[in-house]
């Protein structure tokens, strides 16, 4: 297991988890947020792909906006977000 | 974690990673595929989405196709398959 570029990261208690990788030097993650609402802080800028389902989500300082699955945004570094999901949403994070 | 909807498997020892999870009663999951070569069984006919990356597959008794990011190819209900990847290559897998 210790060879494998994949890491497996779980947040939450188990509710939101995914896997890291690298792709030409870049990080990414794909994960899945189970149903409720989470807190994440940013070190690096993000961009937030959603795949399956659909997730609000509310930058720090603004407001509520919903993004079905094939919607995409972005979330400055060193700060934060607010996410929710009503039902099992499925994303691809993408380290800017 | 016990509590946890989403389901971390691990397959050849941490090379390919997923997190399973449900919606409307259909199962599906998010992965990465390390640089290598795997064959799959699969039980249920499943859908495989590309998402980041590049993956070439082979369904038992075909032959190789590339799949860049974005693409989609479906296989058999007991049946089996192969992949390849050069670099990571991450996917949306559903159970059909």
């Amino acid at each position: 297991m210790s060879a494998s570029p994949l890491k497996h990261n779980t947040y939450f208690d188990g509710q939101v988890q995914s896997i890291g990788f690298e792709r030409h030097g870049r990080r990414a993650s794909v994960g899945v947020i189970a149903p409720g609402e989470y807190h994440f802080g940013t070190e690096a800028p993000e961009r937030m792909t959603i795949l399956s389902g659909e997730l609000a989500a509310k930058p720090e300082g603004g407001s509520w906006s919903q993004y079905p699955a094939g919607t995409v945004f972005e979330v400055a570094g060193k700060s934060g977000f607010d996410v929710r999901a009503d039902r099992a949403c499925a994303y691809l994070c993408e380290f800017l």
